[in-house]
């Protein structure tokens, strides 16, 4: 059995401190999760915007010419301003494409993982040209004793994959770009497997083919190759639009547990899960023939994007998992299963 | 000066030899080029088509279940068959994108480097399930001993960047996809610089930003990594709507001078230059103001695809370059520079 948390949603955008009177908090989703130091922590994915003012159309960004501070742009609504906004995510202002939402990692610290503190500002922030319309849905995966955080960097250039790491989840030191655009949901597998570390991520097929999620091998973590496909979307309701992975892959008695998100009809967001062999990781063992999660409750129906479950960190606590998930681009919540309760939903697949 | 050669086109698709009575040859062109034992080689893209056939629709691919051999899917051409067919490079069948034609390297040979003697059969084809629809726009890049092949691959999971290696260019070694989808237009620099090697590649952004130059690194060709972007299209008639890297980049006194295509209004594709820093090779010195090559004469104009032309090769023989280009995606045209020719087109710019 997954247990959605009777409280859900966990977190929500009124818990966040802003930045600053001219920027609100848009949601708070799409945690990475780990345990450092007995607490559990999330890096919590906060999306900020700029507040509403008539007459204006308004864009947050990293100004690289002032040492990434974030910035408000701004446009007077003219007759001659030329604005596209079909697509909650984004606004296209004078052909330029901006995001409509800038977001950034805080951080909240938990005994029992589901009562958190959260810091006062954001602890991880654009700092890069790569980065300036914001950082994303970071996973953590602690390798010996660093924490590597993958995420998506935002630019004016496009989004891809990039990594950094920490100790102490105060200072981060960057890896750089290790998946250039259009790319994103890259997450790192625990430990070399055959000498090689892996990475699980996602390339944004446009013209041939549906984003899938692909596997590639690095010896250092910051050069990647040998890059193959995984999983490609399957054409039913829950999948046929994109498939990406979830949180850090765990390594069961099976082999390795990845649950992955998709998007199906509707653009409903479902997480499904995959099991792959423990020293092929690029073998799959067995699929889930159902949907694990599915939006059901209104915290899951209504938000920012409506209808989305999409997990990108967990972790395991007395001998079960809390999935953490973003609810509808807007808020944190958790479900509680066994690792067992979820290798049973698997079937084995021929390969 | 830069002359196109007056007899061109120098290569057209009648002088190929075709796989099988099946198949035509739909275009031979964007050949890459390099001195091979006193002889000048060009791999040539070739492109075959299966022959029309009243009432039905084909598609070439190479067959994964039998050992990569050309294969010809054929259709009826039903009122329940659902074609889509708005680009002379894609056909969409039942929902399934599929190439119109499926490219495979012939090698042609020349000591003069006008006239050529061209392979009876393809010398590179298919042999991978990321090459099931075709390898692409070869640059040939000689490091020490080594060719080293960079080409477009193209499946139905996507089209990404790939390397060969090859002695003799009668057998090659894959060293696999180093750039997942969407990539292409990947070429590798012939020496390594600060310990690094380098290669310029093209990410196809759809979502944010446009098709652009990046510049990446790598110890050992397989893995790479530190991706950054180099180029972006100017906002221009040239320039508007992608570009990306050329033939191999050349080590002048001024700096790395690189060719680069772009495409702009109307679809149409032209050559132009950068100059590089010798030691950091992720600095832009200068830049072209006007195109160096522009489609202006008929085999330029009218072929496959209208007003292209495209150069991924070049060689220095006699203290001049000859440029190889496709042109209209049909044939092989040379053009003739001296070095200093094209490095006096290039203003430089402010970093």
């Amino acid at each position: 059995m997954i247990i959605k948390y009777k409280h859900n949603p966990i977190i929500i955008p009124e818990n966040i401190n802003t930045v600053n009177d001219e920027v609100e908090v848009f949601g708070v989703f799409n945690p990475g999760a780990t345990k450092y130091k007995n607490k559990i922590i999330l890096l919590l994915r906060v999306a900020l915007k700029p507040k509403a003012e008539n007459g204006w159309i308004k864009v947050l960004i990293a100004d690289k010419n002032n040492d990434y501070k974030l910035k408000i742009l701004k446009w007077k609504k003219l007759k001659s301003l030329k604005v596209i906004s079909n697509d909650v995510r984004f606004i296209d202002i004078n052909d330029q494409r901006y995001l409509t939402s800038l977001s950034v990692f805080y951080l909240a610290q938990s005994d029992d993982g589901l009562n958190f503190s959260i810091s006062e500002k954001p602890v991880f922030l654009p700092a890069k040209d790569y980065e300036i319309f914001g950082i994303e849905d970071p996973r953590i995966t602690r390798i010996k004793d660093r924490y590597f955080i993958t995420y998506t960097a935002v630019s004016e250039n496009g989004f891809c994959s990039a990594v950094a790491s920490t100790k102490d989840f105060i200072s981060f030191d960057r890896l750089g770009i290790i998946f250039p655009p259009e790319n994103k949901d890259v997450v790192l597998f625990p430990k070399k497997i055959n000498k090689k570390f892996y990475a699980l991520h996602r390339p944004t097929n446009s013209f041939i083919g549906k984003p899938s999620i692909w596997i590639s091998e690095s010896e250092d973590l910051i050069y990647w190759g040998n890059h193959q496909i995984l999983l490609t979307p399957l054409n039913n309701k829950w999948e046929r639009l994109k498939i990406g992975a979830g949180p850090e892959p765990k390594l069961t008695e099976k082999g390795w547990l990845v649950l992955y998100h998709s998007c199906g009809d509707k653009e409903i967001y479902t997480m499904n899960a995959i099991l792959l062999d423990r020293n092929s990781p690029n073998r799959i063992l067995g699929k889930s023939k159902q949907p694990v999660l599915i939006p059901q409750f209104n915290y899951e129906m209504k938000g920012v994007v409506p209808n989305v479950v999409f997990s990108n960190g967990w972790i395991e606590l007395n001998e079960k998992l809390l999935i953490y998930y973003g609810s509808a681009d807007k808020y944190v919540a958790v479900a509680e299963a066994s690792i067992y309760s979820i290798l049973k939903k698997i079937s084995a697949i021929k390969n």
